[in-house]
């Protein structure tokens, strides 16, 4: 990874904003301009120097994972925004940004009463508009966390048609179905899945952020399951229905609307499209077959070091998408009390267009599952 | 549950703050307030009413979970901090209190610029200071969280023991160890642990947060392993060193003078006592046998919905414990290259003094495991 040059990127930013140097106090966003992957730690930049403020249950860590970056190690008994005020103090910085969508209240309120005569201002999105454009090296991770999760995921259909049967998966509940899924990603090298596995049978898979309960797979004919893994820094975010009986009329039309909707919004991706054209792109899809009231949710979002960084497809987010970026897309239709089809994907904006990074087949058939 | 009555003890410290309402924006704090367990959620609360802003992702699971409660859902492109002053412009309470270390400085500023007249003011720790003491729900989920961390840790040892030879356990990374003891958790119940496990083998063991590598049990003969579960919404947080050949004489040492300093701090918690004195009792038999400067964290810190929270046992922190608290205690010395020693157990503060709710023998003997 090129940690150098994001912080001269950086530093570009921070002289736009007519700033001498920034604090940092993000933990993603420190370890995407550092490599350290630890937390609890504030990095300050100026425009010759960085350093960090960090604690000795790092020390080893950061002398690992970054053996040139200057380091200050605060005591047990020190907090880490007294000692941030020590090195400002010490480093006497005219003026310094902050992130203000990140740093507290009360500690932006600290920091400029201890430190009278500094000019503080905060700043919004700022290393947050780097990490909108994948670097070669993250889209790497990118493509890993991907390949593990869709990879475990083969593995866990595989697992439940082989088990299957009175006394085998058709009897599991949607909890087991999530440990296994951990299991099989972690198998294949995923540090974890990279938020809390979403699985929901039949009537359940109308919650969009369902947690896995102890509802059995025979009891529908249909689960949703919504998924990804955590490899190095970087995730995966995917969603399938798989089909395990004979599905209900309604449910297979909204399964169809869906994958139309899903198809017209990955065309729709192309550098210079707005982000709300996407949206649109596929949301009319849904309104059109009379469902838009039960798409409760923006179309896509970015991913990368988090499941959901700053990009987000939805009406009114009128910037437009850039090479580089990648994100999900991901239209639902949530029927209350029956049941909901969720299809999402991950999706690289190119030169040309954009490229599906996952490749898990989309179509009902081959998500159905013979389970007796 | 009794959300009620929390809400009742929240109401009276908002009075107590000269509020007449306040604006509860830390998920976890929602959580403790309502019940609801989603996140991107905000709770307003005045002396009469409460109400959730939230969206239609959670719709359905609000309806289940906290059936009572009104709830204000935002569309998609409607944004959290929009819907709130939608919400207060409507409810016009005289003062907001707001929680001054969760809220970021940009959403505070917004907020207040939005709704002028009305009266924001900051609070520190007021939701954090009811969680602190636990009432007896809580305490039999963080037992089950205990119990489920402990059976999963012991069948984990069942499987190091019974699989190892040239092939099998001895083999294993720290990642696999991870990796199992997962599993193990994930089968007696647990949602997931509670954080990442952090697997050190030999050296690895010196860094206090390490993160599992690919580093083989067979590599050294002792191995550090801290690890927790999350059952329903709350958590434990454990720590053993397994002897898996012949100790290093100075690794054997630090372990008997962690374990007595270990011993030390739980007989010196009792109500009344401060915080710092805790750590002190601890930190005194470390430093008195020369590591002093190994010990490089404070000596404890609560726990329940969170790993960490608001309680830290450590020098400065003059407050006392109080009856219905839980607390880590987890000395350590770490001798950067050759390896370190924690042993972390669960405490809770009672009456007469307290009980240690984890129970996994702490022993040096009890904790050698034979691989061969």
């Amino acid at each position: 990874m090129d940690f150098a040059s994001r912080r001269e990127k950086l530093r570009k930013l921070v002289r736009k904003a007519s700033a001498s140097s920034m604090l940092v106090t993000c933990p993603t966003n420190v370890s995407y301009l550092t490599g350290f992957t630890g937390d609890s730690s504030y990095l300050w930049i100026s425009q010759d120097r960085y350093l960090l403020v960090s604690d000795g249950r790092f020390s080893q860590q950061l002398a690992e994972e970054c053996p040139d970056m200057e380091v200050v190690i605060r005591k047990p008994n020190v907090s880490i925004l007294k000692a941030t005020v020590k090195v400002l103090r010490a480093e006497k910085p005219t003026s310094v940004l902050i992130e203000g969508d990140r740093v507290s209240k009360n500690d932006f309120d600290k920091l400029s009463s201890e430190l009278k005569g500094m000019a503080f201002t905060t700043s919004s999105g700022v290393v947050e508009s780097l990490r909108e454009i994948k670097d070669r090296d993250e889209l790497g991770l990118i493509r890993r966390a991907i390949e593990i999760a869709e990879s475990g995921f083969l593995g866990l259909r595989k697992r439940l048609t082989e088990d299957s049967g009175a006394s085998g998966t058709r009897n599991w509940s949607e909890k087991q179905v999530a440990d296994a899924l951990e299991g099989e990603m972690r198998s294949r090298g995923a540090i974890s899945s990279s938020f809390r596995t979403i699985v929901g049978v039949g009537p359940r898979a109308a919650l969009p952020h369902g947690t896995p309960s102890e509802r059995r797979l025979c009891e529908s004919p249909f689960v949703l399951i919504d998924w990804g893994a955590r490899e190095g820094q970087y995730v995966s975010d995917l969603t399938r229905v798989l089909v395990t009986g004979a599905l209900p009329p309604k449910i297979d039309r909204i399964y169809h609307t869906v994958l139309a909707a899903q198809e017209a919004g990955i065309r729709a991706i192309q550098p210079g499209a707005l982000l709300s054209e996407i949206d649109n792109a596929a949301r009319s899809v849904i309104a059109r077959a009379g469902f838009g009231k039960f798409f409760t949710h923006s179309l896509g979002h970015g991913f990368g070091l988090q499941v959901h960084e700053s990009i987000r497809m939805a009406k009114g987010q009128d910037r437009p998408l850039k090479v580089g970026m990648v994100v999900t897309v991901e239209p639902g239709i949530y029927l209350p009390g029956q049941g909901g089809v969720r299809i999402e994907d991950d999706v690289l904006v190119t030169r040309d267009g954009c490229r599906l990074l996952s490749s898990l087949p989309r179509d009902l058939e081959s998500n159905r599952l013979n389970l007796t």
